[in-house]
This record gives structure tokens, sequence and C-alpha cells, in this order.
């Protein structure tokens, strides 16, 4: 690991509203910025979706060797279930310290379909652009050893923002301190999470394996978009996140259009039929109870979210759309809501592949974002109980027999993942004033609090498992196009995340 | 061309309700099955994609020997436009014939998708099995010279169906008729259209550079499959065919799905509210003025419709649905109305590569089949207003401009096909009436009379530009999935199909 240290006389040069040590940080990133990269890009190189056991190996034994290069004491942390991705951890004793903070990021990323990517980018051979692509970026060189890095430029991959910066950023952020000879103020460990992506479906098992070593005061979760103001923000909760599968049967083979077409059914208008009817169009849930158990915010909550600045319109016209859902609800009302999203629909070909066929099945994936109050599982139930209220029978079964066939006029395979509920920690808690303060230290910016994200990490699980609150403190840019093709990360984010996690460690 | 005449004993043989020269023509092709169906294999083996320019051209050249090796005169017959697949014609003259029958078929083949293929079946590497799919049929071994092929054996592979089987049959039919000294009642002249499956779109051209080559008194087009009853049919006309594509857009980039999930528009929840306005539950195409300018059917049409064998309940049965569309409407009714089908949907990804995101867009691939009376252009065009009453901005343009995109609240882009209309001949012609008495003469059953097929062929060319009328003679089992993956062709259907064949040239 080659990295320099500047002469003292820069680091202690102008005074800045930031704090020196951010100040300090700053400047021995600058010093290192092409190595630093250099050494991200390498992790990003690595696939990392969870069903490929291999890639997932080589990101977490990369990850251990980036912790041995800063003098990190690492151990894989396994499920009681075998061939899970183990979390990645270590951990740092600080003399005197009173508290200990848990470090997370998570480092699988979303599968990838790489022919949806722009020309040139592929989703595990990174390459910087010049631009966001939305800004016409175009793909350039690699940085040359002692080439000057602009801020503005972006790195494309998958989890490029989501979530390798954030164990790159919390890990160089680390470094940062042993190399300016500056002590932690609290006990650090780190976790990174191997299967975020997937659903943390395991990370129950880990996190009770090992409660012993994963005792701590908190834990700063990074991961997510900081706000878009382009301000930092930290985040208090997230919503719940279940996962739907709904697949409409008709025919058990493909038909001619022509001959049976307008007689056989078609899956895809049945389907079509089926997922209208679930909203209306002002993008309101029209399945029944769908916003019932919600807990309301606090007091302190609903003045946090009052202060939040307004980016909707700024949003629309960054994204390209006139009219948003929600019959003219804000978008950080929205995301404090129950929602219900089709992420994706499939029936036989369209374009070159289309063929004048009547499908055999159509497909939708849909997902479920829940908030404080909402259980997953009966969350997905009402999702259920509305398709059988259209006249379905539903069944879990891949393979649907004759006799089913025979007796019911709809038929829709629903499944459901196993999702998690919503978490929030109290905004007022002694430490979540502590991370406040680190974090506006960090910035001369404003400091965005939100008591939750739209986006979902399963941090329930820290208060049901640990009994410890958590605390999100993002870092990518918003307009990263994480979880799609195309996902990147603005590099001054990398550089901006550095110094708060640095503040954070100092807290 | 290696081939065997049975002794005459055979030829002779018991008396059948059949025409004496349907037996000698069956009795020939036992004598040489495997042979035949070696360079059926041959002729299957070759990818007939329009837009595989390649494969076209090797499969026309094949045709061309097939043809050769029978003893025709042949020739590829170009359109004006450059680069389009030539047909393959040929011709033979029958001393004292009056009349001229041109037999049509088309050698390229629908769109292929290797992935939707069942395991061990290639579109382009021909298979045998013992049994269809649906019945639990297994792959077995391509017969040895001398092993006894089961006429219930199926093949499986792109066009083995629709339409090398017609190529096949009809060069086979001429195979025999010439293998056995008999001499056809008719001028023959072959026609095997190389763009069928992808709406023809030269056709016209390739019938007006040589009309005077073309003069016929009739075209026998062997396409589409006999009746789902498993009789023989005749067919007097098919219906028109458009393709329509339909994408609705929604934010430029993907987005996270929990940051801007019910908040940023889902273009899959857009286009499937779109298209579920379009039908009602029973099927009933809900867009204005649909059903208009049909032109109605004869009395004589409307005896024979009276005629054709139900085939409802054999058919859900078989196809494995209780309840079909059309509130009780029979099959051949709606196939005799315009339809409106959805061949495929697409937005995002389903399954494994599903991801949390919000689309940037959903497609929609449609096709409307037309009765007598509909124009193509004229039934598209009803579509795309019914798009504009539901609040659509419609462009043609696959890029859409910002400018676009902050003025609509709802954007389509909307593509049609150039398409056909519909063609219907007079039963009650003298000619018809000959391909009548010829098609009964090469079977024991019933034949059915239909005034018209639910699929489509350019036939209208053929009246527009040539003022000739056409009939349809199919030979393919109803369940050949003709148009989608695995599709096959029973053995015992091309032998019919030889049968047939060969009682028409003999008129």
């Amino acid at each position: 690991m080659k990295r320099y240290l500047l002469p003292l006389l820069l680091i202690t040069g102008f005074a800045s509203a930031q704090s020196p040590l951010v100040e300090q940080a700053r400047n021995y990133r600058k010093a290192n910025e092409n190595a630093l990269l250099s050494e991200f890009m390498g992790l990003l190189s690595i696939p990392n979706v969870v069903y490929d056991t291999i890639g997932i190996q080589k990101t977490a034994t990369y990850i251990v060797k980036m912790m041995e290069a800063r003098g990190i004491k690492t151990q894989l942390l396994d499920a009681t279930t075998k061939g899970v991705p183990p979390a990645v951890y270590g951990e740092v004793n600080v003399p005197n310290a009173t508290k200990t903070v848990i470090f997370y990021a998570h480092y699988d990323g979303q599968p990838v379909n790489p022919n949806q990517w722009a020309e040139g980018i592929e989703p595990f051979k990174s390459v910087f652009l010049d631009a966001s692509l939305e800004k016409g970026g175009k793909i350039i060189p690699a940085p040359k050893a002692n080439e000057k890095i602009n801020p503005e430029w972006r790195i494309y991959g998958r989890s490029a923002s989501d979530d390798k910066a954030g164990v790159f950023s919390i890990l160089t952020a680390y470094e940062v301190l042993t190399k300016l000879g500056i002590q932690p103020s609290v006990n650090i460990k780190f976790f990174f999470e191997g299967e975020e992506e997937a659903g943390s479906t395991h990370l129950s098992e880990i996190l009770e394996k090992h409660k012993d070593k994963l005792k701590s005061d908190l834990w700063v979760i990074c991961d997510g978009p900081v706000h878009q103001s382009g301000k930092k923000q930290v985040v208090f909760g997230v919503r719940g996140d279940v996962n739907m599968e709904v697949k409409v049967y008709a025919s058990k083979r493909p038909l001619h259009s022509g001959h049976y077409g307008n007689w056989a059914p078609n899956p895809a208008m049945l389907l079509s039929k089926l997922l209208a009817s679930m909203k209306d169009d002002n993008g309101r849930v029209l399945i029944k109870d769908f916003y019932d158990d919600v807990v309301p915010f606090t007091e302190t909550e609903k003045k946090a979210i009052a202060k939040v600045p307004p980016v909707d319109e700024q949003m629309r016209n960054e994204l390209g759309f006139m009219r948003a859902e929600g019959g003219g609800k804000s978008l950080v009302e929205l995301i404090n809501l129950p929602s219900l999203n089709i992420n994706g629909i499939s029936s036989a070909n369209v374009g070159k592949m289309a063929a004048n066929v009547i499908p055999v099945s159509a497909t939708a994936a849909l997902d479920l974002r829940l908030v404080l109050g909402n259980d997953a599982q009966r969350q997905a139930q009402k999702v259920i109980d509305h398709i059988k209220a259209q006249g379905y029978y539903v069944t879990q079964n891949e393979s649907i027999t004759d006799e089913e066939r025979m007796k019911y006029p709809l038929i829709a395979r629903v499944t459901t993942g196993k999702g998690y509920n919503a978490q929030r920690t109290k905004m007022d808690l002694p430490i979540a004033q502590n991370v406040i303060k680190a974090v506006k230290s960090s910035t001369n910016e404003e400091v965005v609090l939100m008591p939750s994200l739209g986006g979902s990490l399963p941090l329930f699980l820290f208060e049901k498992y640990l009994a410890t609150p958590t605390i999100t403190v993002p870092i990518a840019n918003h307009d990263n196009n994480q979880h799609a093709e195309n996902e990147n990360i603005r590099i001054q984010n990398i550089w901006n995340g550095i110094e708060t996690y640095v503040a954070l460690m100092k807290m």
C-alpha cells in the first residue's frame, strides 16, 4: 500500500469552517488520489452478485487484504447455514475509548444484465467517464499515476456506489486516521455484509451466531445516496422491503395468434389487467388495507421532515417526466408510505424477437416497501388476497396440474420473498446527537436529517438480535443508477464520504 | 436423389375409397420414407430467419437443388429492392394442359429465441421425438436408412411445419408424379417466398416485376395447419395482419424503487393500464370503431361455417384452460372477427435478473388480425387514436426530447408495420370446386371447407397485382407450435400432405 503524507505546511493551512481534522483528511486524500482510486477499481472489477459464489468469495478476499494492509485484524463471519456469503469483519480497540461503533457496508451487488448497459460500459470492467451518461459523459482512459483527477468524473460499474464505495470509504477513513497518527475516539468494528442485495436472508443467523463479537453502542450504516439537493444527510431509519413474483398462466403451449387470438386467453393481457387493478391513476395502491398498520412520526421527526429541502421539481427535470405519481403529494411524503412497485414484466418477446404468438405465461416482479408498523409477510398477504379477489386461483407451484387448469379460469403463481420490516432510530438519543454533530463537522453545508430513507436495509435485525440502534450516513451521489444498468459514482462523493467517516470515527 | 419404385403388385393393391392415384403415391412414399425425411432434415438444418441473410441464401440454394434433382427448371425471382430474400421459382409445362396452377409455400421462418426451446431441442438442429412434448414425447435418434418410421413421431425445429413442410410436400408430390410416370393435369409453377414471416414486405414488388412469368389461373397456398379435428381443410381466405409496437416512457434513467417508487411514474404500470384499457374481461376490444368495416359472409360461406366441426372443448382441454375469451362465442366465430393480441411485453427484468428498480420504459408487441373490409393502416390508426384518447402523446421517434418529456405527462412511441389486408376467394368459382374435389379424392374423411383461416398470409397481393384467386390447402398438424418455441410437425401430416398435393396436381 503506497501512500504519501503531505508536509505539515499544507496540513495546517488556511482555516476552514470544517473541522481541522477534515481538512487534514482532505489533504492526505489529495496526495494519494491515484493510488486510492486504483485500489477501488480493483475492488470494482470483481463480480459480486450473490449467486456468483466464486465472485463473492473473491470480493471478500480482496476486502480482507484491504483491511490487512491497513493493519486491521480481520475475520470472516459465517452464517449457521452453509454456503452463505460471509460477512467480512474487523476490529480496532482504542485505549480508553468507552463506546464502540460498528461501521457497516455491503460488498454484494444487484444482478446485472450486461446487454442493458451502455456501449463500452460493462458491469465488472469499471471505466471512468468525464460526466454522467445523462449529461453526455464519454468514456475516458483511467488516469495515469500522476494525472490530476477531476472530482466531477464518474466511475461506472456494478456496486460503484452500492455499496463498494461504502466499503472503500470506511476503510480509507480509517487509513487516514492511522496515517495521520490520530487515534479514533471510539472502538471501531467493521462489518461488511455479502448478501444485502439478495434480501439479507441470513443476516439474522450471522448476527445471532456472533452476537458477543458484535456488541456495540451503535451501527453506522454506509449505504444509499446523499440527499438529492447534494447535501450530506443523516438517516435514522429505512423502509422495509419484500419482493413478490406474480406469474399468470394461460395455454399450455404457445399459440399462433391468428388461429387462436381473441379466443385463447392472453396471459400478457390478464397480467396487465391484474396489475392495473392494483393502483389508481394517481399511483394510490387500491389493495385493501394497504395503508393500515402505519406508525405515525413523532413530533421531532415531523419537524425534521418539514426541514428537508424540497427537490421534487429539480428531480422531475433531471429525470425527465412531467407528472409524478401521488396526486400532488411530495416525494418525501410518499417515501414515508408503504409502496407497491413493478420492477419488471415479461411475456414472450418484443422487438426483433417478437413473434405472432399468444404467450403461455406472463410474469411481473414486484417490490413492496414497508414503513414502521408494516409486517413484510402481512403486507404481501394483502397483495395475495387482492389477486384472489380478482378471481384468481393462487398457488406457489411452478407447474400447474391439468386438474388445476380445468378447474380455475384464472391461475397465478405468487411467490413472496422473506423480506424484512422497516426500522427507525429515535433522533434524540444522545449517540444520535453525536452522529449529527460529527457529520456537521465534516461540511460547510446544511446537513439533511431524514427520519427514514425511501430505500431499504435490514436494520430491524440489529435491533432484534443485538438491541443496538442504527443510523445511516450515505455517501453516494443520488443519480447513481443504483440497482440498475449503468451504476456509477461521482468521484467527489467518494472524497466527501471519506471525510464524513473520518469525522464519525472521531465523533 | 436415391428413390425406389415399388413393384406393381403393391401399387394396385387392396381397393381404397381414396383415388387409386393417392394409393399409388402412398406406396411410393412408403418405399422411400427414410430418404425423403433425410432430405427434409437437411432443409430444416439451415437457419431461415429473414434477418439472417446468409441463412436465407443457403435455404434458397438448398431448395433450388431439391428442384433441380426433380428435373424442374428453376430461377430466383428478385424484388426491385436490393438485398430482399428472393422467391425460388420453377415451372413445368404440361402438353395439352389448359390451366396453370402456382403452388406457393414460404421458406423463411419466425425469429427464434433458443433459450425458450425445450432442453435438447434447438431451432436449427432438428430432432425426432416419439410424440409431442405435451404428451411426454422424448428425443429419439434419427431413424437409420432402413428403420421403420412411426408416423406419429414428430420432427422438432423452426419451420418444421411453417413452412418448410409446405415446400417439401409440394416438391415431393411432384416427384411422386414423375416417378410414377403420371402427367399432371395442369401446368405447374412453383413459388417459394422468402419473406413471409417478416410480413411479405417486398412480395408486391416481386409479383409486379415478374407478373408475366407468374400468370396462372390459381395460386394454391400450402401454409397453416389442417383443421383441429384432424380433418383436411380447404381454406378460401385468410385474415390480414398488422404488427404494432407500443413503448411507454417514464424516467430517463432507471431509479431505485425505494427512493423513488410511488413518486416517479412506473412505465410497466402505465403500460399495464394502457393495455388493460384495450379489451374488456371477455376479450372484446374496446377501441372505438374496432369492429366496423367488416364485410359480412355470403350465404355459401355461412353454410360452410355452420358445417365446421366444433373443436372448442377439445382445444380447451388440449391447451389446458378453463375459460376462453369471447363471452361464449365459438372459436370459428371469433377468428372471423378483427382481433387485437399481445404478442409480448417487456420492462426491465423478472426472475433471477429482477432488481429493485423503476424501469425507464415498457414495451408491448401487438398484432391486429384483419377481416375482409378492414384496412391494415386504418385499423392501426384506431389503436393509435385510442392511445391518444388515454392521454398519451404519441410519437414514432425512439428518442424522446427533453422538451417532449417536460410537456407531456404520458408519452408513447407507437410504430406500425406495413401489414396487409384480408382476402377471401369465392367458394363457388369452378376452379374452387375442382380444388375441393381433388382434396376430397385424397382422403376417406370429411373435408372441412373454411371461408377464412384465423391466420394471415398476404393473399390480397395476388388479387391486387395478378388478379388471380388463391386457395389455401394446409397440411401441418394443428398442435405444431407454429411461430413459437418447440415448433414441430407430425410425420403423418407430411405423408398426408404429399398425397393432398399429388391429387391437386392432377385436379
